[in-house]
């Protein structure tokens, strides 16, 4: 997990950006994942100004600082780091992929400002871009289309450095389960709502009366929907004793729970 | 790692989407890491016209389908899971992190058709939508601002299906690094045009030395970078030999690598 002093150590610098739509998504998945640090080089200028005027832009489009260079805008951080794909290009740089370049992001962030470039939507980051970074980030796509949208190249790369890996161990939690108390009553209801239906058959009964409570463990019901069901079977049963003569909106009181 | 026929199983449903752009992003994410199920329920007609006629809408956009109804798009699945975020209504539903979900998803596609569900970008899934889930799937964003952008988590929710966790506890690989005695025959060569530039003093030279010595280990040189810096340096002590005299152009030999 990353502090909050870590999360502002990162700088998304865009280089040479070309649609305000995508600088724009960029600053929102950097809002959705706590950043605040964006960095745009040379980006068309009409872009630039539409995204920052665009409705909900948000403080990280306002605080978002221009630089005429790379080389200005990545002079503060002590590691640079470009995304790029890599089958496109001879790797003259380490390339490590986004599970790991994370990790080794993470770890910087600790004591230095990480820089993470992204290049423009058509050309990526050029060679003289590349030069400028200590190694390359590869987001796990399929190499038949391994360029992704800006926009979602930056959303993937941020969740990455917030994911927690302790969470994907965790055991899946989930409601109160019903116990086996609940289950018997709620089989003995539907034996009775069975047997009062002309379900049950006299000569098999006690082989039915077996498959209807095995049916019910398999339910896999939480506490609440086992009284939600013991409820349904109340009314059916209160309404096979009265018979079909009844009136509708007649009832015994008891209200199935929406 | 998911196998091909794990990834044919899932199914990526979007519910009433209005926006071309983001029918296009979603269908690119898809294709990007490999999924090809894509499900449209209720569109806004013309922006799944626009999307699929789009440039480079590719096969997972072509191979679409669409449906009337919710029920109708997941009949065929086994598991069902919304996406959906937290602090907007009180969840009914089990809710579990997207590092925990796509454990279990990725469990259960092992086995059956999962559907992912995502609701429109204006309203999200309904309660209506809801109630055919099995549980939601919760992207850990900031509780300020937790909306994303639909194409984007697409994005991140079909990344983190894909992730190997394995790679994150890789070591970094990186090139095989200069030897000692490369650092050495690096460090004589420094040493000695930094005598000729008059850079050492004679009181002090055998500490110059040393210093020197430390500072080439510091470098965490490549074997190949070792090899370019000691062309590099033994250019400069060819000038240095032969005096500021000597003509541009002319030349030891030695080429220094781009």
């Amino acid at each position: 997990m990353l502090e909050p002093a870590e999360r502002d150590r990162l700088v998304v610098v865009l280089v040479a950006p070309r649609n305000p739509l995508n600088i724009g998504a960029a600053a929102r998945a950097m809002s959705n994942f706590g950043f605040t640090g964006l960095r745009v080089v040379n980006p068309y200028e009409v872009a630039f100004r539409e995204a920052r005027s665009a409705v909900g832009a948000g403080h990280v489009l306002a605080r978002a600082e221009e630089f005429g260079s790379l080389a200005d805008a990545v002079a503060d951080c002590g590691l640079v780091v470009g995304t790029a794909g890599i089958t496109l290009r001879e790797p003259k740089h380490p390339v490590r992929r986004l599970e790991l370049g994370a990790r080794l992001i993470r770890q910087a962030l600790a004591r230095e400002r990480v820089a993470l470039l992204f290049g423009s939507e058509k050309f990526g980051l050029s060679n003289e871009d590349l030069s400028h970074c200590h190694w390359l980030l590869h987001i796990p796509t399929r190499p038949e289309h391994e360029s992704m949208n800006l926009g979602q190249a930056v959303a993937v790369c941020l969740y990455e450095l917030v994911r927690d890996s302790r969470e994907a161990r965790r055991r899946p939690g989930g409601p109160r389960k019903a116990t086996a108390g609940d289950m018997e009553r709620l089989t003995e209801l539907l034996l009775e709502a069975l047997a009062r239906s002309g379900y049950v058959n006299p000569r098999t009964a006690s082989s039915t009366r077996l498959k209807t409570r095995r049916l019910v463990r398999r339910l896999n019901l939480s506490a609440r929907d086992a009284q939600i069901l013991m409820g349904m079977l109340r009314q059916i049963l209160w309404r096979l004793e009265r018979g079909s003569d009844v009136q509708d909106g007649d009832s015994a009181g008891t209200v199935v729970p929406a």
